[in-house]
């Protein structure tokens, strides 16, 4: 059992850490191969019986050392309570229908997004505000970090155990197929107005009740230029001049919160 | 001359470093009292000159061994320029009236923000949004950090220096003061709505097109709640249950984005 590193073990198991992603984890439904304590982490045991004593939660619970834990552990002072996790699987059409009957798609797309906080920190705050799932994708040369590393995983504060997540897919395929599925495909762009002739809207001009699948680029330079004229529309978040961007989960947070506004007024 | 520490010298003037933030100094209108290069920080001189050389910008320009620059230095690569700033000197009348005419006032009231980089991410993200004005005030046991400290000015951008800000406020007194020139007050509240009676409202439920002040409290422990009840209102982001609640930031973003996007369309 190998906590460090967040790469899926071959039979697609990702280790997660801590009382509460360990909670989360029992709580999201996805399959659990084991639960494991360390002698001192064994404190935890009460707050978590009522999840791990039911019967259909047939895994194994396994005990170690302090010491063992330690060895295994990625964070630098472990709580002593670890699982075995596997993400749910996610198809395309999973995506597509995650939304429920009666409710639009709203889809995050992470395309070179480096920093594992930052795609812990988008997911949480994309499902924060509704979204009803994501997908990461390889963007230009940037790849997107892992949602199941340890760091994305804490920064996601669970989501992206909860969230439908199609991890590692190409780029082009997915616009391709969100095309189809008559999804509308919006950039989140850096640039400013001047740049490129397509449509740049501010957030509060699209109708976000809608299907709708956001790109988030890299943290520093963006979607590539391709990829912002392969969406439907580019959209950017109007502010004062001479001022710099917003950082990556800030404007993710803005993006979803006025997506989660005209849909709350809708219904 | 003192870089370190960011307090004011008795004459009221604070160290800035860095060639971005002494642009931004220089730009602000505030009063420079020298502009400082070390032997290496020379070959910034070119891109300052312009702003440096002009008549008007009667001060002295110092130059010092790229040694005795590290020492006096907050930064650990230190860029070799820094300038001696006074922050503009605001009163609470500037404050109302910072607007401009034909303009409502919309301030931030940062009452016991603690951390430095926060109070100057939050200043840079509402001046982005279009704020006119902020002070800063002790709440409860807790202080709110110098926006004119190193790190709040950089984490500002610069935008500590452009806004108007009344530092070091006492928060019952300001209220006061609110309530008879006559801007409304709103709490940006971390307790769910079922604490508390008082008003508790979406952004999107506010008219942001009124004077408003908005007051943000600590980072952890939100306002006191007595502070939360003096206000006219409560305001809170709505989010999906089960998750935690964004960082001060990115709240900031959210809340000012509602403003921005209100006043854009009375335009």
């Amino acid at each position: 059992m190998a906590l460090r590193g967040g790469l899926p073990t071959e039979s697609g198991f990702v280790g997660v850490e801590g009382v509460r992603l360990v909670e989360e984890a029992l709580r999201s439904g996805c399959r659990i191969q084991a639960v494991l304590f360390s002698e001192s982490g064994q404190r935890h045991h009460e707050r978590l019986a009522p999840l791990v004593d039911r019967p259909e939660m047939a895994f194994p619970t396994l005990r170690t050392t302090d010491r063992l834990f330690e060895g295994l552990a990625d964070t630098e002072h472990p709580q002593g309570i670890a699982a075995l996790v596997k993400p749910r699987e996610t198809s395309f059409d999973d995506l597509v229908n995650s939304a429920g009957s009666g409710c639009a798609p709203l889809l995050v797309v992470l395309a070179g997004v480096q920093d594992p906080g930052n795609v812990g920190t988008i997911l949480r705050t994309a499902a924060a505000f509704g979204a009803t799932g994501a997908a990461t994708a390889a963007s230009g040369v940037s790849g997107t970090a892992s949602p199941y590393s340890p760091k994305a995983l804490r920064a996601s504060a669970g989501a992206a155990l909860h969230l439908p997540i199609l991890a590692g897919m190409s780029l082009p395929i997915l616009l391709t197929q969100f095309k189809i599925a008559g999804i509308r495909t919006l950039a989140s762009s850096v640039r400013t107005p001047e740049e490129g002739g397509q449509l740049l809207l501010a957030p509060w001009q699209v109708d976000w009740c809608e299907p709708i699948a956001l790109l988030v680029g890299n943290e520093g330079a963006g979607l590539p230029e391709e990829t912002e004229r392969s969406a439907d529309a580019r959209i950017h978040i109007p502010m004062a001049s001479g001022v710099e961007s917003l950082n990556a989960a800030a404007a993710a947070a803005v993006v979803f919160y006025e997506a989660a506004r005209q849909r709350s007024s809708q219904r």
